[in-house]
């Protein structure tokens, strides 16, 4: 097998510096194969690579004093702050055809502006962010467009659901991939101005679509993609994650009012589980689809679970060859 | 305190009959002032007021031997099935000033179509339907629009954001009410096209305006009503049910799972408590906003419950001059 190479960004939105290099290590030493370069604070990366007892060839240190907050201009940032850890990721991508793919979990914004300053487009389309999520059958669906392209035209969600689809076979080979468009209802003839559009383009299309599907069914399983603009597409994402919440919550409001130790341990039980069930940023990342490497943000406040997680599919997708297939796809 | 009529329509999309003449008993029995119309076929409605030993001289048994169901073309069967129940319930609210409200389960299209062909308009845009869910803090908030007008104008938005603002303060009179505009990030530059102009408008207007939400805070608390388009608002209102849904089927399956008989108990008591806290069916209705009655729309498989419950909130909307603020709000 080839060696895969991969540059991770030390620096998350929450700093959480020590937890990117555990991810990093596990990683590494699952992926014999894996090649990553980690780009932030070279002494702060050494003091954990120290504590953890890791050394191995497979890690290469690039040393970034510098980095990008939430609280930066995106553009401006990755434009100017030439020693920021993200500025050096994208020229280390830039500079290496070799290296193939970036795990960051910093800033959304910085990430799609250096994606689209510094790599080549595949497709016609801005690039859009993919996020897996868990259905209720514990399989993943994709959501696309979840944030990148607020406002979309036809084509684009069309090509979208084209690069989607590539991008779920590659995840999973020797699954029949089901395309469904978010609408206000399952009969053909719902929609806005826009996803009538779509659905008609959807129809014609060489991918296997199922039709128009509603917020209720987003998690029963009934498909495996589900497309709509980034402005709806965020928001039901977010929706997700404040409904399991509130559930959640509940549950531990109930925790502390009960005097039943039993029930006080059994509900602590569930709570747990569903936490681990449903801990969306650990599961995976966002898969920034549209330009010739493969990009994945982690959410801002990524652990060692997140990391390791997603450097481990970046490294899939890389190793099932997703660019190639995207450049295909989108050629036709 | 004066006499407020209702009408009441006895045909739900489910057929349950049954539910609704004890829906309506539990309100006539609480609610001395009201006087109900209920529309449907007499036979079966006398039936069920044996059934249930009922004698009140504010019922009043209107004959409908036919009736509107989903699958007819909504605004075909308001015209021309003119012994529906549907169709009796929009005659009497025509020929009677003196009925102000109605309450149905039955075609949310054809009670839609039967509202603006009928009644007359309040403000300058169509009618939107507004519903209330129940956030972590145990108090409700307004979502509107939640599916009546998929592609709206920003003026549009701006106008159901003042009537759900009369709305809300009628339904809570003594609550500060807080508007906030759905969006994909809270900082006041996101959104897409026809957010951004409304955020503009808002902003300039005379509500309680907030700024923009996240997906993740609609369930908050953060706000007492959720703008956005009729399209986004159905899709949101829909995924709250099944992201509920779907935590309830994994305890459920756990209670399948599980040989612990403790354990068994208690997650089906938690089970018990999440069904009833979140049965967004049985706790409200949808509202149509911008006609000059009171009309609420329950789900199609309401229950006796779900009835008592919409017939009360339109009796409250009635007796707190809802109609009245409503012009007054728009002819400002």
């Amino acid at each position: 097998m080839k060696e895969v190479k991969i540059v991770l960004d030390a620096i998350t939105t929450d700093g959480n510096l020590d937890k990117v290099v555990v991810g990093a290590i596990k990683a590494l030493n699952e992926l014999p194969n894996l090649k990553l370069y980690l780009v932030g604070p070279k002494e702060e990366i050494n003091k954990q690579l120290v504590i953890n007892n890791f050394k191995n060839d497979n890690l290469i240190i690039i040393d970034a004093q510098d980095k990008i907050t939430n609280l930066d201009n995106p553009m401006k940032a990755i434009r100017q702050k030439k020693e920021s850890s993200l500025y050096k990721c994208f020229d280390l991508l830039k500079q290496n055809d070799d290296i193939e793919g970036l795990v960051s979990a910093g800033s959304t914004g910085a990430i799609l502006c250096g994606a689209i300053m510094n790599l080549k487009p595949i497709g016609k389309c801005y690039p859009s962010l993919s996020t897996l999520l868990p259905n209720e059958n514990d399989e993943f669906f994709c959501l696309i467009d979840c944030g990148a392209n607020v406002d979309c035209t036809p084509k684009q969600l069309l090509e979208y659901a084209k690069i989607s689809n590539c991008y779920m076979k590659c995840m999973y080979p020797n699954k029949d991939i089901k395309v469904g468009l978010l609408s206000n209802g399952v009969e053909d003839t719902k929609g806005n101005v826009l996803t009538k559009e779509v659905f008609q383009l959807l129809k014609e299309s060489n991918v296997n679509f199922i039709g128009n599907i509603e917020g209720s069914d987003v998690l029963t399983g009934k498909c495996d993609i589900v497309v709509c603009d980034g402005f709806v597409g965020n928001i039901l994402l977010k929706n997700i994650e404040g409904s399991l919440k509130m559930v959640i919550k509940q549950l531990i409001k109930k925790i502390k009012q009960t005097n039943d130790e039993s029930e006080k341990q059994y509900l602590q039980k569930t709570v747990n589980e569903l936490l681990s069930k449903y801990d969306l940023n650990s599961l995976s990342g966002a898969t920034l689809l549209g330009v010739d490497k493969v990009i994945m943000k982690g959410h801002g406040n990524a652990n060692e679970k997140t990391i390791y997680n997603i450097v481990k599919q970046v490294y899939n997708l890389i190793s099932n060859n997703l660019i190639e297939d995207l450049k295909h796809e989108t050629e036709k």
